[in-house]
């Protein structure tokens, strides 16, 4: 029997303990043998709940128990999550992990402690919820150079934008209706503004790269300018709007970004619609591949956390290699990155006069026009939009 | 320095030289040491070719040479494959290969044998070529229930039936055209008939049960009697078709079968088209996820054989677990399972007098009418179907 240990028992953590007691019998042939939870650590109780048999609010509990071999940390943010998983790996207790801003921020050198204990940190669940990417990455598409990582990496956003694409609905109304729901935070900007998905692209770039890659030089731009007139436009063009995070190889580096941007049906991504995520992954053998799911919610993102848990028991005392050192990597200056871009303006003369060749599209907005500009950098296309009066701006994805 | 053998310098076997000459410094970082090829085997010779370095005729080489511990099997066919990789594991050498028919017919066994002798027999290139999805069924979905397994995993039949759709074609002249282009074979009953789907669909039931599934149980229908009328109908209902493998869960046991079924917009395989593959996982926590991408051609598929020799590689001397016993599944009868067809015939009283209440569309094809008819089982619809003059059936995917 390997005994185990869930720190948190919010909606991801209560999860994990709901995955593993309803499929314990299909998870113990899998491990092997049984496996067991010993302990949840939450600071509240739970009375009626079946968790409050194996309930404590004491993290000494589970550190000092030697019989604990695996802990799931899901208990998000970074502290205390950072000392408790340091002090697990430690201690010779392998960590599996949903939290993206601790394995974003500190993936690198968690990874090294526990290679320097004979133990793993796996985080399968930590980007695209219950998406298998992270091990595909890291085990199947090793004989690839990675060309590009583009995905739609945050259910919260790609639920907006498809409610405003099929009902016509503004940015605020459809925000208020996805908080009501439960969907959006009542402080969304975690999801709005991008943040999450750059966390989780920074993941991914350290994964294809092999490097720690700084979240904080990622550029990132959510949705929250994003208006129901956009859309107009995007049907117009039979393109769709999605928040895009992205890195592509540039020589040694690669160029990430988060943003929204206009998809053409031809992308794998276009139908990618509600709280779904998908992740596009183009290799220089393989071609394009993509993995699509739900990228959120309690039991798929459990179900990935419980999966590498059975992967932590198979591999008990065995180090299972991933390739993500803690040597940084500078990322390719977003300014140089070359594409085209959309722009309103008020008049087809003036979209000419900034941008050159553009191609037109009228959406039958009064007042103003549509215009694709022929491909530019970013840095070009600032300095050109200087003295523009854009009404706004989405980049397009070729 | 690990060093390697390639058998079979054909399509893949060359893709494979191709892709590990191609990345040899990343595969080598990945791997941590060098991963050379010492000999590759064929029968042929390939003057002017690099390859005539280490280019060997004789099998005996390669089993004698205990340098050799990772060896590619792409010679495909069931002989010599099956005993030159019984022989290669015995010898203490891990095999990893593309050859689905073998891995059909053989893969509980060759996994025992590897097993037994330390090493490992790997074949993610046998299903979807370069779609990492052995590795996800086997190492990441292990906390769910697999549910059902559905995919597009052919892809010539899935580049004819999108020309089909497409430009209004008939089933012959598709067939000749992606002759011509070297799509399909001049002897194309593997792929029209099915059976290159249904060994896939084999292996996957397979791993998603952790018993032996014989491919000769399973239905398998293939796309020679799709009709352009038929897809004058699928467009009407806004449906395409496409030869479906699955397998769905039934009480302990699945119930698989291929053939071709109109599938619906809200289905994430209806936008996988030309050559592309895709599989459809649903878990019981997991919800669904899909994995898509390039099911076939020279260089996606041999860069999963090379992704596989990169795991083997990683894991000399340790046994990767592979959840497949040689113990026999009965897979459920077909004839119970249970979905709606949609049949063509004369009129919509004969449609309604055989199958009930019946959903009619008019796709304009003179003297006949479509009908989709209410759930029932096959053994239902077979007894229905007896005496009443059916101009074709498609099964509704829903």
């Amino acid at each position: 029997m390997i005994k185990a240990a869930i720190m948190g028992y919010g909606t991801v953590g209560s999860g994990v303990y709901e995955v593993i007691r309803t499929n314990q019998k299909e998870i113990d042939k899998k491990v092997g043998q049984e496996l067991q939870i010993k302990y949840v650590l939450d600071l509240r109780e739970f009375p009626g709940d079946p968790v409050m048999e194996v309930l404590t609010h004491d993290f000494e509990d589970i550190i000092n128990d030697d019989e604990v071999r695996i802990v799931a940390e899901v208990m998000g943010g970074l502290h205390p999550a950072y000392e408790f998983t340091r002090r697990c790996l430690e201690a010779g207790k392998s960590v599996c992990t949903s939290n993206k801003e601790l394995v974003a921020e500190h993936g690198a050198e968690l990874i090294q402690i526990a290679k320097d204990h004979q133990v793993n940190y796996l985080f399968e669940a930590s980007v695209g919820g219950g998406i298998p990417i992270i091990r595909p990455l890291n085990s199947s598409l090793t004989a690839d150079v990675i060309l590009e990582i583009s995905g739609i990496l945050n259910g919260t956003t790609n639920y907006m934008l498809t409610k405003m694409a099929d009902e016509g609905l503004d940015y605020a109304d459809v925000l208020k209706e996805a908080q009501a729901k439960g969907y959006a935070e009542l402080h969304p900007e975690a999801d709005v503004e991008g943040w999450d998905a750059c966390r989780k692209i920074a993941i991914l770039t350290s994964l294809a790269s092999g490097n720690q890659v700084d979240f904080g030089q990622i550029y990132t731009e959510g949705i929250t300018k994003i208006t129901k007139e956009d859309f107009l436009y995007a049907k117009k063009m039979k393109c769709a709007i999605k928040l895009l995070a992205s890195s592509k190889k540039v020589g040694d580096t690669y160029c990430a970004m988060v943003s929204p941007v206009l998809i053409s049906r031809d992308n794998p991504l276009y139908m990618v619609n509600d709280v779904f995520n998908a992740v596009k992954v183009e290799g220089n053998m393989l071609g394009a591949s993509m993995f699509y799911g739900s990228g959120a919610g309690k039991l798929p993102t459990a179900s990935a956390v419980a999966g590498d848990m059975v992967d932590a028991a198979r591999h008990l005392g065995k180090i299972i290699t991933l390739f993500w050192s803690p040597e940084k990597l500078t990322l390719a200056p977003m300014e140089e990155s070359s594409k085209r871009f959309f722009v309103r303006m008020k008049s087809a003369e003036a979209a000419k006069a900034c941008f050159g060749d553009v191609e037109l599209w009228d959406a039958g907005v009064q007042g103003e026009i549509g215009a694709v500009t022929p491909v530019m950098s970013e840095a070009e296309f600032a300095k050109k939009a200087r003295d523009a009066q854009i009404i706004s701006m989405i980049r397009v994805e070729d």
